[in-house]
């Protein structure tokens, strides 16, 4: 095991010990992965370990053929789904899966989070897109590959970086990031908006999405070259 | 107090001890059991003792004739349910109930749980199916026996290891598996699919249940000679 | 300070530091008492005091006549209220005030809880009543009286141990017991079937209640001469 | 730093401490600040630093102009709202903002909280209320400092101490109070509230608000000449 791979794992494993921390995992549920581009690995979680149960060491590397590099257990049967992101996604450091509980029950339904509020805007330049429905094909055959699939399709023309998060059609959430950590709280903000929307729909059902220019003044404190929130900036 | 006693005491002690650890005990409601087919005996928590209270000496250990045979206190008053269940699903090693808030919910609405995602799929090869009502007789006579029947009468031509979960109409969830840990994760499961399919049914009040092709997939995923999800299978 | 008090002001601070652990307590909201009917007094938490400061000797022991015997601390702005329950109903031994979240939402609507299903069964002979709104006249003289003469006038003609439990129109529950360690437990059991019903509702509106022969035996399984539930029985 | 400002930075620092231990934070979101009024100075969370990282320290000191007097870290982005509250409402002592889960979901949907029982009227002299949206123009220009002028321009004619708290249109709620204590315990009650409400809106979509003598009762009972509720007054 060489030390890069040494660091790889640890980033993984600190990503995957943080979604149960932050209430994201129904079961052994979700699964996260960190790349390193350079080597052309990712470290990811080991299939239906618990949670409580893993180390550093139990992170399995996997190469972007999705051959197995190095480690002694499985990796996630969503290996392929992560691969795919990566392969797509070229600047992304990191895929985080849960199955929480209110961005699940958008997925299952089929419907985008809408974007009602600032806390969304925050985080997405719109509603968190959801996927089409898989053929029976696609289910079939290379399941968790075309998973990857249908969501690299759902953002044809859309920069991940815009959206960091997609609602797999009655599955569950998937997010993404500059690095694994970064995922990790996208997934703990979809789980937020997604209980929040829902909750705004209970009070007004034909709530419209919010004001483009509201959206805009928050994602940019946020994002790109203007952004002015948190400690990034030199005061 | 043989030491085989002690072992499946012991289990079962470990099953009811996890209730309240994942969230799923109100009060003093619910119950776990492990059962020895070779001795023809199984273990089950004493009747109304806290959780915080319980031990493994504590469990009583019932013969399928439903004769204590070892034990201080008086079984839990859902026994005969559980004896009943026993005997008609010859495979199943443990059984667990309780009256976890959103199945309870579901149950008492008499309402099966509805399959909308890949979440429910993973652990049930349909819907939680729900009991018919119990009839005035069955109530004031043998009452939890009678439970037993009614769950049993439910699943004729049904393989319980498809649905190992049922909702008693107007009560609660029981649940069962190859073992009793089984059967609580089981109870963790059901509880978390309530949620999910009461949030996406406030999404969309019209869903339709998961497409035929992606529930076999993610029920094969983990069942049966296909299955590829955990690490039971070398790599 | 007699020892005598002691123990009461023991019982009431314990039956007040459970609240919160049961997760019962929004801010400072809620109180319990304990009454020691030979000695004509009983303990009572102090008036807004934090629940994590509160020690037996904070208990401010209070008489029949609403005097304080005992305690350097005010006592709650609710004590006539728990004062007027303990002149009205002779059997019970602890009072219980909570705002907890779900039964204080149908004390708001002024709904009763609706009796769906064997979890309210087995703590309530039907549906947890509400009292009627007070008139302007009750609530600008004697408040807090006046709203335990509300509750002992919804209770005319019904036995408070059937019935253990009210919802206060636009206020919030009160609940009793033959100890208040078991006032607790219903208050427990209170919030919990609140849940219970508000969700069952979400999935039937029109759910008619329990069919009266799983209500009485639910109810007698706990309570009476042919109780068989728990361990007070010789097995 | 003098000994003034650790004072006031120790104040800032509880607050902000207690925001997550109340539940009231959602990722970093949120942000708490203590005034000095003789110094004419206030301190704030820093922006975007995780509420397990804050120390005394780490809070920044701001003058009433906006400059920063004292501290290493980039105020929060928020630190112009709370500037506006602090001199238009010239006797609070303290501001939180908190992005809480269900007073969110209000303001998003752009409806005050309406006043449906005692909690409630505890602590607010009628319904929370809510700005009307932002123009484009106010949103793309000094935004922060215009969301603190759209708050004061929904209390024209409205004393803030009747009504410590406000829900931004499409954002979350502010409160404030006479020390910041007082105002984080504002958060808890108002995202107490909002879920109560909520709650009682699904029991009776058309509930009438309270009554205006049950109001003015509960109001009174806490506030101004009149109160009783508490330890304030010799008993």
């Amino acid at each position: 095991m060489s030390s890069r791979h040494l660091e790889l794992r640890r980033e993984a494993y600190e990503a995957n010990r943080d979604l149960p921390k932050n209430g994201l995992i129904n079961l052994t549920f979700g699964n996260a992965s960190a790349v390193d581009r350079a080597a052309g690995l990712f470290a990811i979680k080991p299939s239906g370990v618990d949670y409580a149960d893993l180390t550093p060491e139990s992170m399995v590397v996997v190469d972007f053929d999705g051959a197995v590099v190095d480690g002694n257990l499985r990796p996630s049967s969503d290996t392929p789904t992560h691969r795919r992101l990566f392969l797509a996604f070229k600047d992304i450091g990191g895929v985080v899966h849960t199955h929480s509980t209110h961005a699940t029950a958008f997925a299952q339904a089929g419907r985008p989070i809408p974007i009602f509020g600032t806390t969304h805007a925050d985080y997405f330049n719109g509603p968190v897109p959801v996927t089409r429905r898989m053929s029976p094909r696609e289910i079939e055959t290379a399941y968790e590959w075309e998973t990857g699939n249908v969501i690299v399709e759902r953002f044809e023309g859309i920069d991940p970086a815009d959206f960091p998060a997609v609602l797999v059609n009655r599955h569950a959430p998937f997010t993404w990031g500059a690095s694994v950590a970064k995922a990790v709280e996208v997934a703990v903000a979809v789980e937020c908006i997604a209980q929040m929307a829902l909750l705004s729909l209970q009070l007004a059902p034909d709530l419209p999405e919010i004001e483009g220019e509201l959206l805009a003044k928050h994602f940019k404190r946020k994002h790109g070259a203007g952004a002015y929130y948190g400690q990034s900036e030199p005061i």
